[in-house]
């Protein structure tokens, strides 16, 4: 069994040698495996393990037990094990956000604190073959095209891996049982469990008993040749949208000639359109993207209303997303917020600004410009996403170099940034942090080191 | 509901003026539907309709009774209605075929010598959307990639129609009652109806109840989006192969730059190398594509055993299919297949020939070459594929513009050709009736008219 996860960790470029890995550890039989296998190619492959527990103070004994399971068995391997104490209830309900998606992003969030601490490179998962099989089930019913099918990534932003998707459940389970490891029952209080539940005991079981034995390998590998057909067909999406479709001040420009090609490539880059200029997807559908198409083959000047107060305008055959016109701009209330899947190498209009961001994967051999206006951040920080606007009261930033936080406030004030203008400087935040004031400076936080692995540049680039 | 469809069909270039349609009229809903929109879109269109019905003489009483009603239906509209009996069982017996792959063959047959003699251009079959999504569905558990998910097309080879793919069980069943069409029920013995019945009756319904309301639609939508996906990546693996792989006497080369590309094409462009060599796509699977991908990355002279007696060698970085030497070649043995989905612009080797097929679907503007090596043919009447043989006892030919059959042999001796030189003659089939004896005589049944849609070109190119 040791040797399909290694082969499937091969195929993937899960695990390098001298990697030093931070798998994420429950207690239930997923990760316990996860953690065991991983700990078995330690010498071999000169790996450094360590384990991270989240105690989400929801189940009471129970979750002290899981504790106390997750500390012996680390104890036992000499892993070291590091374990947080989060009261997910309580957050939940100040944030009025549901307990799984909490527990996600405290989990994350405590991965990352822990890996920068004790420099672990990646972040180890246990998702496994059953869950990949209901994954694109699950995604089919709801509705879906080749981006859904494709599952769970066995490997996500470089660092997040998960070298037991290959297994089944039941592989681990005898896997654990061979090994004495005793998981404790996995408990899934967490996860919106209803539905997949449904999925796992019901129809997969139903499937595997009237058609194919083989159910579960079956979906996996269907989900993995996607997986290939997806990357291929979104790498030369970009390449059409660079060659097609460019930001300007106020518009984006869709080239006519991009409805030449075909209908996959062309319905793919109105999306990413969408996305790039008005930095979100929501509330666009399919129906939005055949709507631009079908515009570009009417007259010049036909218009047509898309969400997020979006027009198109056929001119000339050519289309351009705008803003509708809004009775009077305020520019003190521009707020952008860009995803983090959204991120990659697009332009968004803000303000007097174009801003370019890239997400640079290999820093090797690049060049760092000079220029007042680009400006260079870890990538692996941002966990939601990016947003750009002006200063808000009580913004505060740790500048380059210092320990502690200055106010924007008095920032400018040493800058002698007069008034009326402090209210015109773009502020780029990750998340909800500042990482940068145009033109003033850079945060503590985010900088580039040599351990970090991607970089995202951000240029700005004033349109009088 | 007929809106519906008409969108439909306007989407997928289904139906244009002036078409004669022959339906194919089961007596069922889903026929009797579909004969009934197309009548009422008559005028509009300018179509001209007939109806096909087959008695399959397997289920007595029944089997009358739904002849006498297409019959007073088709009269009531006043269509044509064509009807044949075939003793399917007995054929079935005969053949060792399954009741359902001859009720296929001789449904096609019938629709296809019905629509010769009355000159239709088009066969409407009555698929549906429920159809439609168990399709998807029963090829996802029985393991597929991309082209599997894609379903049943609403086009198939230019002149085989469904315009009702996009139309619900539900809605087909209200209309005929709006219609007081009191359509006979569906009886499909001549269909594998026992796994299909189990989606039908227990997966989808399950679905429907506990996920998705819209379930049939939603597959649909995911079966139409993922057929530009499909179409797309097939257009730039034709490409890739005609830019990479050449087919010379004795092998098939793929260059080594091709393992440069994207998986999802490298993947495919070895399987049309797989099935363009050998004339076949049978007992090859994904893993044999791996292996000559791995060998690819392996030293000069490297070899790999492959199914159908093929090798693949490394020779400094390209790949070369090959056959396997056998003792003593017998050429008087030699048979290649090529099944008609095969059939597509590819070479192949026979004997000391190459042979290179080309489908041409449009014949405006195209030049038709002199040459006695380069013959062109009407592609739609071939049915299973063809065949490329040397002679046999008894093979007939009725010749270019006669009326009779003539025996080879008597062909043969009137050419004066010498006894030694008649075995090395190709001989080319289609399914199994000779078309082409090279360099004699070409078929009468098979020559190109005026009215015929799609050209076979083929083309032998000698090798000494």
């Amino acid at each position: 069994m040791i040797d399909k996860v290694k082969v499937f960790a091969q195929e993937n470029n899960l695990i390098e040698n001298n990697d030093k890995i931070l798998v994420a550890l429950s207690g239930g039989p997923d990760s316990v495996c996860l953690l065991h296998m991983l700990h078995s190619l330690k010498d071999e492959l000169n790996l450094t393990i360590g384990a991270a527990h989240i105690n989400h103070m929801l189940r009471g004994e129970e979750a002290t037990g899981d504790e106390l399971y997750v500390e012996k068995l680390c104890k036992n391997l000499s892993i070291p094990c590091y374990i947080a104490r989060i009261d997910i209830d309580s957050i939940s309900k100040k944030t009025s956000m549901s307990h799984e998606m909490v527990g996600r992003d405290e989990r994350y969030k405590f991965f990352e604190a822990i890996s920068n601490k004790h420099k672990y490179n990646k972040v180890a998962i246990a998702h496994n073959a059953n869950d990949q099989a209901e994954t694109v089930i699950m995604r089919m019913m709801r509705g879906t095209g080749l981006e859904g099918l494709v599952g769970i990534r066995a490997k996500r932003g470089g660092n997040i891996i998960r070298p037991i998707l290959s297994l089944s459940r039941e592989e681990i389970e005898t896997y654990c049982s061979e090994k004495k490891l005793e998981p404790r029952i996995d408990k899934t209080n967490l996860e919106n469990i209803y539905s997949r539940n449904k999925v796992r005991l019901d129809i997969l079981p139903y499937m595997k008993e009237n058609f194919n034995e083989d159910i579960i390998q079956t979906l996996n590998r269907m989900a993995g040749i996607l997986q290939k057909d997806d990357e291929y067909i979104n790498k030369q999406c970009n390449k059409a949208f660079k060659e097609y479709c460019e930001l300007e001040l106020e518009s984006l420009l869709i080239n006519k000639e991009l409805f030449k090609l075909d209908d996959a490539i062309v319905t793919r880059v109105i999306k990413k359109s969408f996305i790039d200029y008005s930095g979100k997807y929501i509330n666009f559908e399919m129906k939005h993207i055949y709507d631009v198409i079908d515009l570009a083959k009417k007259g010049t000047n036909k218009k047509i209303d898309l969400p997020n107060d979006i027009i198109a305008e056929n001119i000339y055959g050519n289309i351009y997303l705008k803003y509708k016109k809004k009775k009077e701009e305020n520019h003190q209330n521009n707020e952008i917020f860009i995803a983090k899947e959204g991120l990659s190498n697009n332009n968004l209009r803000f303000m007097n600004y174009i801003v370019n961001i890239e997400i640079i994967n290999n820093k090797k051999n690049m060049e760092f410009s000079n220029n007042d206006l680009i400006k260079y951040f870890d990538y692996d920080k941002i966990r939601k996403g990016i947003i750009i606007r002006t200063r808000k009261d009580g913004d505060k930033i740790r500048p380059l170099g210092m320990t502690g936080n200055k106010k924007l406030k008095d920032i400018f004030i040493n800058n002698k940034v007069p008034k009326e203008e402090r209210d015109i400087i773009p502020i780029i935040c990750f998340d909800n942090n500042i990482s940068w004031i145009v033109g003033h400076k850079v945060s503590e936080d985010y900088k580039v080191t040599q351990k970090i692995e991607k970089i995202i540049k951000i240029k700005l680039v004033r349109k009088e």
